[in-house]
């Protein structure tokens, strides 16, 4: 079996939605992708963390079997990321952001790490992320995600970027701004044409559509009726597609089932504060719903 | 081949769009329902329109085979709705509304129209909507829409009238509003206790999702690039889904079928201003989304 590699944040989240607020919440990309991915194939995790990050945290990854011998411990402060969700929860409003130890991340791959053959480069500097696929040895998949800050500050290295992955995996919002354009058949083809073989867009409660010069895909969400925070279920979601992928290779019919345990994976997230549903998931739980969400497609 | 009628609104639109401005073109929710439902069906439409209302646009309806016999002249003027999209296009600026002839319309269906097996309550009034059932002899299965007016200001009425229809036909956020539920899922609960053993949700650029008690079924947005006028979508995928139902009956199959053409409808109302695209439609335009929407929903 392949494993997957993850380079991205690691953070202590403190979240306020309608249902709750909670503070110091294990948090960040790298960790919700992790946390997904361990219930399908071995994870390698390489981040950063600060001296006030707590060891049960670094105990609880490794209990899910999740490599962490790539995480860095820095003397400073831990990525802290402070956010609210109103109403429908459809959007997260940042009330503040101290990137800390994360400011200055300069991923260093472990050597025997380097030929991991699926690769997530999660939401960092595009700079950041080139560091780290500078560092790989031929990975057979790449996605990297992004977000709105690196479109607008960050372009050039962006888009330099795009045409070395294989994949970039981002929300609707990101792929309209980073294609500029309003719609997404013409995003679609704009983000292809920057590069990557697979475009896959992350379209919350409406799922996901996945995108490759021979054909298009959609998985609807899991209607869940219990959502209590939304933080991270893009990162849980990329969890379940590199998980599958990393399984059963990634052809044109793996990529489209990728995407169906992908949205089941996104859709476990947002039932608990932080990772907390994510880390009590059974592989009988996941079956259930890949079997509903494969029967809501079914014709 | 069972028939269907459609009871709703016909206009006069003013519409502003990031690709143009027209005035007065053929509109309303009746209007956009027929031009869709009669490439699988019969239609038989029954509304009203003022002495303003060109004659020319009587005969377009009736060159599409749409029975006209039960559309209303009054001397009046013809309802008139002006709306503006912007940027993405993602909702509706309304301008203005002169509800004029149609602000006191009171449906009479004419004798031959009432044992119809398949109908649209087009979106109106409750108490319009529950005149036109009260006259109607034993449908097979009778499809209503509404609006966030009528959810706001006639709330007993519609719910009445909820419990005696078959099928609810809303857009998300009409239906969150109706069921008071943020989430998709737990709204589709509350409206399913509601009386509908149907309930759609359309969901514009996202699909639309269908439920019942015993399923639920997704279909996602035929991934035009054409976005022009995203008036009359809505309408025109319910003709779709009433066109095929007509055809093919109402079981559990044929509902999930309905709702691919539904989506395929409403992928070429958006695609020029007013009718002007439904108007022209080819039987070959509409096998080829069909079989690109099966493929992008296949695993």
């Amino acid at each position: 079996m392949s494993k997957v590699l993850v380079v991205g944040s690691i953070a202590l989240d403190s979240v306020e939605t309608p249902r709750g607020i909670h503070k110091d919440l294990l948090g960040g990309s790298a960790t919700h992708f992790s946390f997904s991915a361990c219930n399908f194939t071995d994870v390698r995790l390489v981040g950063v963390v600060g001296r006030d990050f707590p060891a049960e945290h670094v105990k609880t990854l490794q209990a899910k079997g999740i490599d962490t011998s790539g995480l860095k411990h820095e003397d400073g402060l831990t990525f802290r990321w402070t956010g609210r969700y109103r109403g429908t929860m459809d959007s997260a409003e940042t009330l503040s952001v101290d990137l800390n130890v994360f400011g200055n991340f300069r991923p260093e791959v472990p050597e025997e790490f380097r030929s991991t053959p699926y690769v997530l480069l999660g939401n960092a500097s595009p700079d950041t992320q080139r560091i780290t696929l500078d560092q790989l040895d031929q990975p057979r998949f790449v996605m990297m995600d992004t977000m709105d800050l690196w479109i607008k500050t960050k372009r050039v290295v962006l888009e330099n970027l795009l045409a070395r992955v294989d994949a970039l995996c981002v929300n609707y919002e990101e792929a309209r701004k980073l294609a500029q354009k309003h719609n997404m058949a013409s995003a679609i083809r704009v983000l292809l044409d920057k590069g990557p073989r697979v475009i896959i867009i992350k379209r919350a409660e409406h799922g996901a559509t996945l995108a490759t010069r021979d054909m298009i895909f959609h998985v609807p969400a899991y209607p869940t009726d219990r959502v209590v925070d939304p933080t991270g279920a893009g990162d849980s979601f990329a969890g379940g597609v590199l998980g599958y992928l990393s399984k059963h290779g990634d052809d044109e019919a793996s990529l489209r089932n990728s995407l169906v345990y992908g949205a089941v994976m996104g859709s476990f997230a947002v039932e608990e504060f932080g990772t907390n549903r994510l880390k009590e998931i059974e592989s009988k739980e996941i079956q259930v719903r890949l079997d509903a969400l494969k029967k809501m497609m079914a014709l």
